[in-house]
This record gives structure tokens, sequence and C-alpha cells, in this order.
């Protein structure tokens, strides 16, 4: 079994779909390619059993095989050759053998019967499918993947809900100390419901999304992202989402209004300040003027900053966890200013855009800490 | 005690000094700069006690102290701030208060005469001065460092040698399997001497020197290194540096020509296929062609190039550890094509540029490794 392709498009391949190859993995065969040659067409398969990424190109080849073949040697391989054509030859014995103009490769290959089932997308009864932009779904992702829980504990939250309804399609994460509620309104799905993607699928679609259409299908298990020339297949994570609109508050009366960058970078050098365990932070508001306060209990030392701010209340003191404010605002840098909505120092606060989006409404939600005073 | 300072001339200021700062060390101390005011001049130091670096501002100030400042966290702060007056105020009870327009910080200090002795040049009668380009120091510096010996077994070989003589200002570095030789011939010094400056040192300045004039002072025991506005001062290796000029061989009669960039793209491929333990690459020369081979006993995987040439010899098979031909043509791409002069498959094997330079010669020597046939 042969077959020619050039080496700078099967890097692109290669490249497309290399992503979903584990690193370290307890299924080694998962570290290889499944190369799939069928009526002149080459698939190539990459999958930890989570996710599954393929992509195609025409080959020139009359057989229909398929072989397992080391994924990162190969792609090492073929990105260090110039642009030139590269001849495969399978041999009955377990060789690759490779040949370019001015070289000859040898690798070992292993049966195609061997790879495993990895996930699929099959249509069903409840199968539903949507499209929407590549970089509206990136910029989604950008700005909410940070708060997914690393916990393992509570499955759901360490994956990224989507929620289909008449409203159009939501993102939420949140590792119980903050939320991200993203709402995409123009996006409209025949039914509504809800989906939890796991980390690694938007890890690896943030890098591969760019500005073309995506179409997403989803069936009760799986989703199915197929961009222009590559597929990405993920299983969904069974759990339910926990209620996240029953813990945003509905009664959060004040507001505080900040610039943006200039909260950011205060925030940014309290870091420096606070204590590493605690990462405590203190905001003390008046009506003109937020003050923030933080102090290392290990190294004596503290850093004391004045803002300028529009608050609609009487002095409140507040507590935050200084890392989970820094990672709320830096991905609010888009917004010039922002409202905090509170209530008092032990209740969730709600960080907005004080500009209103016609198409998307963003709000974040941040758990306070209890002061020591 | 208190001063005003622009922050970014501070910043600018600690940025230089603070490569000295160790990031592990025996001794905590280090891990601060010594701040020294006087006569209206603030100079700032830093050292691992092996090397020390120190740089001036002129500060508003009219009294004389010296005190011991946490270096990361100052810097840290100075750097993440705009451009804006500092205040610095030195309490009695051992606490620097730090004022600009809108933030108050407060750091702990320690009394200046806790800081240790760290390296000083002093003038002797031994003592010496050159001055040369930074730029072209800095080459030397890029050229040579990677052969550098690791193994702390020999001291010498740990540091470079700095030869002067009657022919110029030579570098040589080695670890025992590639040497690197660099004469600058225009570099004359008052007297003949060998000094060998620890790595530190080196990987320091190659990243402070830029294209202004440096003056190098040395004496017995230590040099110093003076940019526009910074002062480097190394202790020197004491042990002697091993004869080198006795390991470069006189009798390599057959020379190989080849294009830089040719070889070492295949070298590079090479490097995949090739062994991890040994990184052992075949080389088998013939007049017009030079054939690469390398196998990977471990997964079966090899690969074989064929690279132009021209060889003045017969038929030659030589073994080389991959990484090391790669480590010494990459620090030849500046020349379009180069010579391996060889004598056996078991003498060291010496590398050129084809083209000469007026003012420079370049020699790298190589070991080769034995070829189980």
């Amino acid at each position: 079994m042969e077959f020619k392709v050039n080496s700078r498009e099967l890097e692109k391949l290669l490249s497309k779909v290399i992503p979903a190859v584990p690193t370290r993995t307890p299924m080694p065969i998962l570290e290889n390619f499944l190369f799939e040659i069928k009526d002149g067409l080459l698939t190539v398969y990459a999958s930890d059993m989570e996710i599954s990424l393929r992509s195609s190109i025409s080959v020139v080849s009359e057989e229909n095989e398929k072989y397992v073949v080391p994924a990162k040697l190969l792609y090492d391989i073929v990105r260090s050759l110039k642009d030139t054509t590269i001849h495969f030859k399978f041999t009955t014995s377990g060789k690759i053998n490779i040949v370019t103009d001015f070289g000859k490769y040898t690798l070992n290959y292993i049966e195609g019967v061997n790879y495993p089932d990895i996930p699929k997308f099959e249509i069903d009864k409840d199968a539903n499918e949507i499209s929407i932009n590549g970089n509206e779904l990136k910029t989604a992702f950008d700005k909410s993947s940070f708060a997914m829980s690393k916990e393992e504990m509570r499955p759901a939250m360490m994956g990224t809900l989507f929620e289909f309804s008449n409203n159009g399609l939501r993102f939420v994460t949140t590792d119980g100390h903050r939320l991200v509620n993203l709402l995409y309104k123009n996006i409209k799905s025949i039914s509504n419901n809800q989906y939890v993607v796991p980390e690694k699928a938007i890890s690896v679609l943030s890098k591969i999304l760019d500005d073309k259409d995506v179409t997403i299908r989803m069936n009760k298990s799986s989703m199915s992202f197929k961009l222009n020339d590559i597929e990405l297949i993920t299983r969904l994570i069974s759990q339910k989402y926990p209620d996240y609109a029953s813990v945003i508050p509905l009664e959060n009366e004040l507001t505080l209004k900040v610039n943006t960058k200039e909260i950011l970078d205060s925030i940014k050098r309290m870091m420096l300040f606070s204590t590493n365990t605690t990462k405590r932070v203190k905001f003390s508001i008046s009506q003109k003027e937020l003050d923030i306060f933080a102090e290392d209990v290990d190294t004596g030392a503290s850093g004391e900053e004045k803002v300028s701010c529009e608050f609609s209340g009487d002095n409140l003191e507040i507590g935050f966890n200084c890392a989970y404010v820094q990672d709320v605002l830096s991905h609010l840098t888009s917004e010039e200013e922002i409202i905090f909505k509170l209530h008092s120092a032990t209740k969730a606060v709600i960080i907005e855009p004080v500009e209103k989006k016609e198409n998307s409404d963003i709000m974040m939600l941040l758990m306070p800490v209890r002061l020591n005073s």
C-alpha cells in the first residue's frame, strides 16, 4: 500500500489533528494517528478518548487501508522537511518507508484494527444543529473558560455549560468562587436544552477556531464542531449542571462604577502585597473614592491605593480574593467602564459592563471573602 | 532619611541590576538590593557572591545612608507603576514608606551594615585594562558559551577562557566533547595572560551588552566590565585552564566542504531518529556525497539523508553525537559554507568557515564517537 502527498499539505493536516493527541495516557496507542486511506482520501484521526479530531486531504492512492502511525515523530519529521513530495510505502512487515528526493526514513506502524473506538457523532432523534461564527465562539470561550472548576468532585463544573433557550445561546462557567454568564441573543435553536462541554474540547477549539462559520451538532452524549476542514467531536459531561440562576442575586441595589483599566492596574499591584495563601484584598467604598488595601502577613509589606468611582450607597467595606478579582476584570478589559452591583459584605457581587451590547449580555459574579476586622 | 525618584528611571536602574539577584541562595540577604545613598547619588548593588552588579542615578537627598531592600518585591512594584514620582521614606523602625500620587506602600528594610562583602574590583600591580565594543563581546559569548562544561569536577572548564597574547584576545570554551576557539586579532593588551570567567558572568553580560564600548579591567582574582551606566564585577575561576592548544590536531589533512544550512537541516532531522541515550549519527563520506544515517534502537525508526559535498579523501565513515554536531553547526549559521578537517574515524575533527575574516578567526572542534559496526 502506498501513496504520495506534498509535505506542506500533510504538515497542515497533521498540525490540525495533533492537539487531540494526549501527552500522557494510560493507553499508549493514543499517542498515534489513525491514517485511513479510502477512495483517494486520506483522513487522519487523533483522540484522547474524550475528544477526537479528524481532517482529510486527497492523495494519489488506489487502495483502502487503515494504519496506526507514531504521531509526534511523524509530525516532527514532516514539519522539518522542505516543500517536497513525500512517498509513503507501508510494507507487510510493519514498516513505513518514507522517501523524499534527498532522504529516506523508516518508522513502525500498527494495524488499524488495533486503534480503539474514539468519540463519534451519531445523529439520533434528539440531535440538534446550529451555526455560529468561529470568532464569536472563540470570544465566548476566551471570556468564560477561566472560571471553569479544576475540582474533580463536581464534574459538571469542570466544563462549560451551553444552554439553548428562547433567549439565545448562553455560556456559563463557575468554580463556586466566580461565575461567568454570557448570552448570545442572536443564536436560536429549535429546542431548549443544556449541554456540558469538557475543558479539553474548549481549549482545543480555542486554538483552531478562526473567522469561518462552525456547525455545531449535538445529541444526548456528544457534540460535533465542524469547521471548514476539520471536525472535533467531544463526549459531553453527563452530570447535570448546577442551577446557576439561583445563585445570581436579584436585590443587589448598590452600584459602584469604575474605570476598568484603572481598577485592574491597581488590583495587579495589590496582588504583590496580599498574603500568598489567602490573596485577600479589602475594598473600602465611599461615594467618590474606592480605597483598595492589601497586606502580606508573612512579610509585613502592605499597599493601599485610591481609585475614583461613583458609588450609590453609603460607606461599605468588602473583602475579595485578589486573584479572582484580577481574573474577572482582565476578561472585561474590552469594556471601558464596569459596574459592581453589591448588597452587603457577605453577598455575591455582580460585575457588568456599563454599556450594554445589542446582541450579547455578559455578567460575572464574584463571591466576597470575610474580612478579619 | 528620604528621597524622591521618577518611577521609570528607577525601573530602568533596577532592571539592570536585578539579573545578579540569585533565585535560590543559602544566604537570603542576597535576595535584596543594597541601596547606597551618598552625595545625591543612589547606587543600587546586587550580587550572588560570584558576580556583582551596580548602577547609579541622581536623587534628591541630602543624607548618606545604606539600606537592604527586598529586590523582587520592590522591582515588581516599581515596574507596575505608571510614570510618576516615587517618594521613599525610611523610618527608624525598619519600614520603607513608598508614596505616589494615588497609593502608598510599606515594605521592611534591613540595616545596610548587614549586607555581605560582595565582589569588588581593586586595582593592583597586575591590573590590566582593555576596551572592546559591546556587540563584539556579545558575539563572542553567543558563539562560544554553549560549549562551557556543566561538570563540576573541572571548575575551569565551567567558565570561558579569556587569553590575551600578541595575537589578540582569544575566547576558548570546551567540555571535552567540543571546543570553541575564537580569536579577535584587533584587541591588544599590554601583557599576556589567561583569565577564566564563570558562566554566570557570561550569561548576565549577554543580556546587558549593547553596541556601546565596554572597558574590561582585570587583576589576579577578579574582572570588571564597565558598560555605559552599569558595572559588572566577577570573581575569576582560580583553577588553571586546560592546555587547549594541545588537543587541536595539526595533521587533519582531509577536507569536507558543505553548505552550512543544508547539513544543519539534515542533522536536525536526524536528531529525531538517533537513539535518545547516545544520539549517535553516522557520516559516510565520499567525494561528492555525504550520507548521514541515524537509527533509534528503542523505536526501530531510522533516517538517512544525502548532502552534496566536496571531499578531498577516499571514502570515510565517522560517528558523532548528533546533538553536539547540531550545537556546533547552529553557531556557524552566519557562514554559508564550512569545512570539516578530518584525519580518521577516531581523531578530533576541526570545523571552520570557508571564508576567513580579517579581524577574527573562529575554529570549533568536535570529538567523534565510536561506531559499533
